[in-house]
């Protein structure tokens, strides 16, 4: 039954995955420096590996115990289907795969980096941009391939039925498998953000601020494990992050079109396929965009940045305009509509990504105002951040909000409306979509940052000159720029996806509702979805405003997103406590560490860094899975309606708050230390310090990890819808 | 038409005022010592008055300018009742009055608790309290004149009607009274709080940080200014915050009993007087349990917490037993379950109590360990207090979701569903009454704590001996516990009467529906409410939890709460910046300052805050006003819903969070200054009076300004939803 363009998908997925070796094979090939590089570098590589590895054994356990319930759940109380807890996993092994491979490639990638820029500036940006590129690669190459997968083996085995409910069925399932790459995103997400804030904030308070000694010092204990940090929490956390955006906002999208174009006949089938299409072309323009990148020689600053994007530009450029070509070739009725809602989710990620910039660089004013409220001492700077980040949440919530109606009008034909919902709420799934089209290079962009940090790190431990030095801090700088975009890009989407997400949560409760009301035995009947009345269903579940099971749930998805911060935070301070005590420890006890005669104990730290993460990271975790299945349990469908919008509007919120109120807190410090309000040494220079090491857990553990809690909670609701239908208390 | 036991709530309410004038007078008549003591009081009482008059001059252009825009909306687009423009000043009058009677009590106060202090501790106590008293029984005394006043007035001006029309209208248009009260509490909060923690903030970083002198010395230029702040801030600010939760739960809770015993003949007059006599009958028990704080000579400090206890306690406890009596007199036919309302809402009060002192407490474990992290510097402090305060958001919504639930589930006799929504909403409503009805009480305990705090400055800057303030620490750490009680029922008071006026908004709405569809000349027509089917209401306005409109409200309503508490923080950073730069001018250009041969100018530094509190507050305070009916203007009824829910939710956690992060860091920084970890003048001391410094703002301005905004927003949507409903774009 499948339309032949769909081959498109899995070719997109293996050029992906061949690019992505073909740029590792190439990196691997340029040097890796002097031997005290390699050594440094093999120290990192090796607490990266060790993290993963225990990490990924914790989530294994997790696995396990996730697939026997949800097989309890199909098998026994038979409110699950058959294949959920099956293919639950490879969208877990998929994600821990592109984990794997881009730790691979990131920390083969930083003394080469480093390596490079003692020759040119150039040589450097291009190596660690094309080593980020393998991750941005290997990301959307397994999505698609983890798709193609299983849309043509479900394409198979579910029996066809009557009219569209093949397709419904096959979506439906198909939605459910993000839930394992959300799962290994929790873990990688909020395990990677504590190792990697406890290892810094530990090396900045007792290197930095007690033995006034530089970052990255080779003196200082804790300073690998600040670099295997970059790695485990800026690289694979991020990773893992995108890689659950990128499947869930094509499989939402899917799912929906089945509904929406419900009694189309054969165009169903094409709105099912857009999501992919658009995702598989989009993959293959980032291929030729990461090839754009190119610079000359003796190329300032400002010329590389726009060299990178001149590859993103063009990726986008072309994705609005082939995307169009894809939807009239599908012949869906509204296609002008629904290019329209994936222009607004492009767009919206830029703006996102402008804002976020505006907000957190130095080169702006609510920035710079953080940096003069130092001249007060840090309880300003505090204040001052705290602030700007809760008013900066203003414009990107304006511009979700905005992109949302605008998608879903342009979808649904400018119409409000049950009869056009479907259509509305497809487009809302596929502008989140069109904003992750091109994931492939914007990523690879985002991954460079890190890359770039951990060959700055590599240098200075392997104490090369001045001037390689400065390369790398040029490229880092850079990477920070690229980053705003990209952190936007994470948040918006997140947002979008999750929304796309809680729409098909309602469709399979929907389909489950049609079931309960004419037979109970098959999950799908006979009843079109569209004809049973929307109100019956409104009315059976009570989903309206004036429930106060609605209104309760609501407070919980509010309270649940503080509470998850709260802990990600404490967990952060608990870890890094550790960490302070421990290299306090070796400066106190190892003779000669200060004069560089004695060699700190760098695994040991690694290892407090890799134990504090793995303990800390249970509780928040836990808490994201079991609130949605308890909530369903106890208030039902009204429940986990309400549970799940508050979690995504304040967690979007909270989010953006913690994101750039530390990026501000961060760029305050480093405008200080350029030489304003006194400059490096400076009283305004210790208090921008303190308000940095504030933003530390904030921007980089709590306020991501949001990103991946609104996505699973809707995720965990989505596959335990079982539950919160038929065994309800309330 | 009257019942006739309605008479009890003018006579509480005179009764109230009068027992307010006689410990008025009582007090007054108790000497204010020295001549400098006098001075000093002067000083604070003529900064206190000079800004509030300059605040209410703002406030009554506010009041002039949305007095005609409700003109227009009644007169012009006839899309509100005409009594609503007038009546809406008698709220606002009505709190300003009583803010300005219990700042003249409390600023008269401060000398003479002093004073007394200098005699023994039990007088002292006993003086502050009844001056609080003052405070609280003339909000409660306001509050009751008001609603008797317009009961009657409306009651006899509204037409009779056929059915229960006639009551549905007069309850309609009173509860859009609580907007005058809203406004007035909006400008109390916000410019009260911008006030005090400029000055408290500028004070302390110049002060105690820079010159090294104690709190509240006479040298400091800021120090009047400061002692200004604690009752503009403290005593205006949480009395009007009060004044219209309480005005707002009684006045919402009636719209909702007539709602819900539309049908029941006469029965549906005594819903509407439930919660007005239940006031009243609170107001009388909390004057008994004021006369029964009484304490003997050389009382200990418990004894002193008991004796206060025993009379709220006395309040609560006898509210308890006769509102049975009532609801079985008014022949409810539910009484039973709606009495189990009140007490549910009174638990809840009490609960939410408890957990803010749990978590604010040095006598438990989170508040010592925000200590123990100052032995790693601020930075940790501060992660620490930022963690656990958004921890701390978990206890108080449990609590509150709990609450909603009961409530509505005792008053529908537990069900769900249409049948019974009134009566349930109508239980929401009457639980907030319940939380309120002895604030006469615990209002009294509250603005005790200010008092206290003012007296201990008196009695350092006219230097008495170390013995009277010893007395007044006494004094006022005792007002900190009652305190922490006292803002649970103002958070928690906050939400349900939030939820009672959005559930009021979702009448007028409706009976706005009944009348769209059957007569569009009258406001009501002779289509029973309950008739008009409840699913034809949410059908016409989609308010539904799958509308993009609802989801998108509901996206800017957390943003109203992120923007505007972002915006009040820094305007209290920018105003202490100029308060910093002035105390830092005059310590420099006054010669002679700090031997103390100079009067430092004083009146400088209140004319800074009161510039800078003015100026500040307009943003916000615009923000909150105009942000509903754009919303409404352009996303209608949906939006509007989504907004307020939004609105209501996340602005609840955030205002726990940043009232239990602020006092946490508080009671932290007295807990190293009693000589844990170092004591007084260490480290650790100096990482916890920042911490201290950041949570200033955070519990003391935009913390209680979220209060106000979720009860305003939600005020200012029901009095324009004429504009939702008849002029709205999508």
């Amino acid at each position: 039954m499948l339309n032949s363009i769909f081959v498109i998908v899995p070719i997109s997925s293996v050029l992906a995955l061949l690019f992505a070796y073909y740029f590792y094979k190439q990196m691997m090939k340029s040097p890796e420096g002097t031997e005290k590089m390699q050594t440094i570098a093999k120290h990192v590589r090796k607490g990266a590996f060790a993290y993963l590895k225990q990490q990924y054994k914790v989530v294994l356990i997790v696995f396990i115990i996730l697939s026997a319930i949800f097989s309890f759940m199909a098998y026994v109380l038979k409110i699950q289907n058959g294949w959920v807890p099956v293919a639950f996993l490879t969208g877990g092994c998929f994600s821990a795969l592109a984990g794997f491979f881009g730790m691979k490639a990131a920390t083969s990638a930083s003394a080469r980096v480093a390596n490079a820029c003692r020759k040119s500036l150039n040589g450097g940006l291009k190596l660690a941009f094309r080593s980020g590129a393998v991750m941005g690669l290997v990301v959307v190459g397994l999505v698609l391939a983890d798709i193609s997968f299983w849309f043509l083996v479900l394409n198979h085995f579910i029996e066809e039925m009557d009219s569209g409910y093949k397709l419904m069925t096959v979506c439906s399932i198909m939605v459910t498998f993000g839930m394992g790459a959300s799962t290994q995103a929790l873990f990688a997400r909020v395990g990677g953000g504590i190792f990697t804030k406890a290892a810094d904030v530990g090396a900045d308070l007792v290197g930095k601020v007690e033995a006034h000694i530089p970052e990255d010092d080779p003196r200082n204990p804790a300073t690998i494990a600040d670099n295997v940090g970059d790695n485990v929490g800026d690289v694979a956390g991020m990773g893992a992050d995108l890689f659950e955006s990128f499947a869930a906002s094509i499989l939402a999208s899917a799912l929906l079109g089945a509904a929406a174009y419900f009694d189309y006949g054969k165009i169903q089938l094409n709105a099912v396929l857009a999501p992919m299409l658009i995702a598989a072309v989009g993959t293959l323009l980032s291929i030729v965009g990461i090839f754009i990148v190119r610079t000359h020689e003796g190329a300032s600053q400002k010329q590389l940045l726009r060299s990178l994007n001149t590859g993103v530009y063009f990726s986008a450029i072309f994705i609005v305009i082939l995307s169009f070509f894809i939807l009239k070739y599908l012949a869906l009725p509204n296609y002008m509509g629904v290019w329209g809602s994936i222009v607004v989710g492009l767009l919206a990620g830029i703006g996102i990504g402008q804002s976020t910039e505006y907000f957190t660089s130095a080169s702006y004013k609510p920035t710079v105002n953080i940096a003069k409220a130092s001249k007060t001492g840090p309880a300003t700077v505090i204040i001052a951040g705290i602030g700007t980040g809760m008013i900066s949440t203003a414009i990107p919530i304006i511009i979700v909000t905005v992109a949302i109606i605008l998608s879903y009008l342009f979808a649904s034909g400018f119409q409000f409306g049950v009869e056009t919902l479907n259509m509305g709420l497809y487009g809302i799934g596929i502008a989140a979509v069109g904003m992750l089209s091109t994931l492939g290079i914007t990523l690879a962009t985002d991954a460079y940052g890190p890359i770039a940090d951990n060959a700055g790190g590599n240098a200075e431990m392997a104490g090369l000159g001045p001037e390689v030095r400065q390369r790398t801090d040029a490229l880092d700088s850079l990477g920070n720029t690229t980053a705003a975009t990209g952190k936007g890009f994470a948040i918006g989407s997140a947002a979008l996806t999750a929304l796309a997400l809680l729409t098909s949560y309602f469709e399979e409760v929907r389909m489950m509702f049609i079931n309960i009301l004419d037979a109970p035995q098959t999950l799908i009947n006979k009843v079109p979805a569209v004809e049973a009345s929307f109100y019956d269903f409104v009315q059976h579940y009570d989903i309206h405003l004036m429930n106060p099971l609605v209104i309760s749930g609501m407070f919980i998805g509010v309270m649940a997103v503080f509470m998850f911060a709260g802990v990600t935070m404490n967990a952060v301070g608990r870890a890094a406590q550790k960490m302070v005590d421990e290299v306090r420890r070796q400066f106190r006890t190892i003779v000669g560490i200060m004069e560089g005669k004695a060699e700190p104990d760098y695994a040991r730290c690694v290892e407090i860094s890799t134990k504090g993460a793995q303990k800390e990271m249970l509780v928040p975790s836990i808490l994201a899975l079991i609130i949605p299945v308890l909530v369903g349990f106890i208030m039902g469908v009204p429940g986990i309606a309400g549970l799940l919008i508050g979690t995504i509007t304040s967690g979007f919120a909270l989010a953006i708050f913690m994101a750039n109120s530390g990026g501000a807190w961060d760029n305050a410090k480093k405008y200080v230390e350029e030489g304003n309000f006194g400059g490096k040494g400076s009283d305004s220079h210790a208090a921008t310090v303190i308000g940095d090491t504030v933003g530390d857990p904030l921007k980089d553990t709590s306020g991501p990890s949001l990103n991946i809690l609104i996505k699973l909670m809707v995720m965990a609701s989505v596959v335990t819808v079982g539950i919160a239908v038929s065994y309800h208390l309330l």
